[in-house]
């Protein structure tokens, strides 16, 4: 911690933030300014609670943190790369690119097996689906719930596809871990902080998405919330920010794939369907995606996109999907040498 | 809805345009523009889902709605102010400005009882305090739980004041509206859908907390929900939005009042302490608030800021509190006289 | 500054950082932390060269500035409240709270001369029109010119108003300054650094508008720019600034008021027409403006909104501008106790 | 342009709207709709100020364009991709994916040759270099002004690289342009309206950069500018927005290429170096530059970034430089693959 004195602060004023900062179990080195007094501070405690009450004295211009606020998910923690196994045989954060895919919401049998059959032959290793839909309206179609999650269920009996799906409450943990491979948080959800740790205990690895406004710290807290209950298989996802640009449905922040290897170990997937929200553009930044280094995406497709109940803007047609995923070919050809030129140097 | 097409649409995508709008029910108005087609869409449906499936048509530009998304708590729904009744006696939406007045955590009961009787002597008519509280970091002070609901009910016991208090699970629901006359839901809860839902039967008011990157018709939608679930005692809370700038904790959209008061019936309350997260400021900021029309006030005050476990920085110090309330009268008068403005001249 | 190194800096890393400092003119304080080395700096010098200088060193993990980076603006280079003299006879930052209106754009004689009789009638001290109009289209009404500034002149021997306008370009200083009493500065070129220069000359003062996404020190920043220029008199407005929500054409950062009064000696004024973008919400903006302690308004009339050439949506009425002036009266009356009591407690 | 009325409005208040559309020469489509009417707008003529004038009217609820703002540089005007020569022998928009790189500031002969040669060398086309610098602080380095310009011209002869170059001001122009082969606008300037109309007549290509908080189509209306007053060869630049996010300096709106590619004939390059402000995310993102479809690169260098008077953080050493080149390579083959598959589409 760093401690701003205000400028004109007095010889007491110092003591009594000192005193403060002692109390709280940390040792103090003073810097005297010329024009101010600055307060280093070493040690370990509650540095929130402390940083707030130094900060709510008078004296005090402003105090701020050194060292990151997570501890378990960061790179001082573990060097290298977690890879995260889903359903046994699906590795993600390793060797190789991985691919989910599937429509926003499971709507029928026929529906979800059509898009299941069509992204294992394309390539995909995961199928998404929502059983549980997070709706703005009320009115909304608010997803097939248990009677979904069969049907994803079947779909994997069928394909062998690993499933992903999203859970919006901590009641709804246990019953969705009984049919997911990894489960899905919302970005709506990112800081529901007590569905996180529900999480802790579900024995399923978990797909964090970021919150439309959230920082990239506040992405790794809410995963440090994760691995803090006694979860340490977290694969956090970029779906876009909130901006005031509208010409797409969200800004995908593409650079917060190499910021966030720079602070953590565990792996980063992008979603370019709702960072985008319009099917055309998804291709282009799937290739961005690949090409920055992401260790995975979560696509959006629909046997019929113009007939979804949700999303279908952004949702690529069957076909669109196959030829996406050949053209991404060359680029996850690159993307394999930089992973194995990366894992020589080290 | 306004559907528009691209600019080189033929006949044949029109006609499959407009096939489309009609099975979901609607009527149809065309628009022979000289540049591209646009159709006129009327009638009464499931909107958002026709509206995606349009977009979703590759003929098809663009497609808005042109009505609101909500009903119940649209203005066009009832037409003067909901006055919500909060413990029998306080009336939030009526002929008097509420302040809401309390420490962020209830920390034990010294505080909280000192703070109560701080808060009612200088004319405050609710007690807040966090008993669950929702922290970024999993290393954080995390709330007393049901032991700070009991020391809420003492609290009001004593002074009379009514209580307001954050829930955060659905599951937890029942247990807070045991102990509180408010239910608080926060910023990053406001579309925790499991949660808005399970309010509806609650049998209490709800203080509804704008999202930190929510627009105002999100809130009103979330207000939705409540209310189509069953409860229509919703109070808005605006909080200060997240934006790029950084000398205050949050940008606090004061503007949203009138412009929810041209929307809804609801109420709307400020919460100057999290829009400026600096105690300096929350008292131009209430004044503000006062003259722009808000039906009330959240504050955060604490026996001694500089030793709260959260929020000590934007906490007052109870007699600045007190100051406060006394600088607030002259324009707490203005208020009342454009209240009675208003009323006569409906 | 503070200098944090990388956790595994060395010795040698820690050297050649201080070093650095050292070349720049600095002293050093060094702290010995238990998981990194941070290195505090103090004395007088290139700031921001340095700090980017130390940040390109591989070894350091970040380096921030403690002390504020303008000078004359500050709170610290003059306590009190600067009070900026406009035509001799208007003072903004004292004693009365001075309520500037006009059209967007100089239109026409009838035009101008109708708004400035009515506003100068309903109380308000200046004038506002533009004879250069920003526009973001091309094709767009670009203003008259100075044949539009020679109206303004007339309107102003025939009222005894003075006169604020926009100058675009260092070009047109000259010119501008032979006809206003205030130059403006329009929130799109706030970083105009070549018009800012030029203002420092021109012996005028400056209403110098807060860019669209500028942040509070950058405003304070571009102030400097004009004061190191050679004009001290500048005052500032906040005109809202640009976020997510969509409901307002901006959303007005009120608090931002109060934020620079604690920063700045500088006059602030609050600009309630584009800050909303709709008429119907400026009077209630404007009463928060007063409350807030705003040095003045600067608003948007006209007499046939509809027929304006631009901004006829957020203009008033001319009958509605007398009615907000006359509504404004008792927070302004309760505006000046308070600023007397200021200056008593001074 | 579509008119949306108020609930409530009466037969003569469509009846007044009508005539107001008519009076500025278009023609009309009513809708008579079941809640209210809507009012479908064709014809040319100039619609903001129409659209104003609409919104003025208190019976018209919203009134929204349809049609593009913009002529020239639209996807309608032109169907393919503009190429923009600079210096004669370099294609922008064309066959090659053209990379500009140099320093920031141009800071002294030495500085400047050592970087041409190594840019040259490693296989850039163009050479970047500040001669005028837009700086937030008015104590901060402001450039060399001619006599950097001239040592860039100096470098071109050396090494035949064509010369980029920032200019401020209207009155600059023409100097700026007897030595730049492209001349550059910088973020803060795109909506400076008056620099944007003396580039009409400069005979230089223009790099456009994108505001920090410019929407997309902001950017095309001021590229519209330049082209409306006699300058087709405008080059946009994407370069980072500001959002609530702080990990980065801004945050890449990647994803805007593939969009301005759906709406303009016009070439978009990217600056990795100001979107990210870190030299480590540099290389990454310019692979996902190239992958997403860039027409080309601008990137900052400098011999020596720990003494660079600025941007020091985010410029590259030269040998970075050339590593980073060399890991394009794969890259850009599968770049040229798609630009063929795309023409042979034509």
């Amino acid at each position: 911690m760093i401690v701003s004195m205000k400028r004109f602060a007095t010889k007491e004023d110092i003591a009594s933030v000192c005193e403060r900062i002692r109390d709280f179990g940390y040792k103090i080195h003073a810097i005297e300014g010329e024009e101010r007094v600055v307060i280093g501070v070493v040690g370990v405690g509650d540095v929130t609670q402390c940083l707030e009450s130094l900060e709510a004295m008078p004296s005090v211009e402003n105090a701020v943190r050194i060292s990151a606020p997570y501890k378990f998910v960061s790179k001082e923690f573990r060097k290298g790369r977690s890879v995260i196994r889903v359903n046994g045989n699906v590795e993600i954060g390793g060797d190789d690119m991985v691919v989910m895919a599937g429509p926003c919401s499971v709507e029928s049998e026929k529906q979800i097996m059509e898009s299941a059959h069509a992204v294992a032959k394309a390539g995909a290793k995961v199928l998404r689906g929502g059983a549980f839909k997070p709706r703005t309206s009320p009115y909304d179609f608010q997803g097939m719930a248990e009677e979904g999650l069969k049907l994803l269920r079947k779909a994997k009996q069928e394909t062998g596809l690993a499933i992903v799906t999203e859970v919006m409450s901590d009641a709804d943990v246990p019953l969705v871990a009984e049919y997911a491979d990894l489960m899905q948080i919302g970005a709506r959800n990112m800081q529901n902080f007590a569905l996180l740790k529900s999480l802790g205990t579900c024995g399923r690895p978990v797909l964090l998405k970021r919150g439309l406004s959230s920082t990239i710290k506040e992405l790794l807290m809410s995963a440090e919330y994760i691995v803090a209950h006694g979860n340490p298989n977290v694969i956090l996802c970029e779906r876009g920010i909130r901006t005031f640009e509208t010409a797409t449905r969200n800004t995908c922040d593409l650079v917060a794939v190499p910021v966030l290897n720079e602070m953590t170990h565990l792996p980063v997937v992008i979603d370019p369907s709702h960072a985008t929200g319009k099917r055309s553009l998804v291709p282009a930044l799937s290739r961005a995606a690949v090409a920055i280094g992401a260790d995975g995406l979560i696509v959006e497709v629909h046997p019929c996109p113009e007939k979804a109940v949700s999303d279908g803007a952004q949702s690529l047609h069957l076909p669109e999907f196959e030829k996406m995923m050949n053209s991404l070919r060359g680029y996850v050809e690159l993307w394999k040498e930089s992973r194995m030129a990366l894992a020589a140097a080290v």
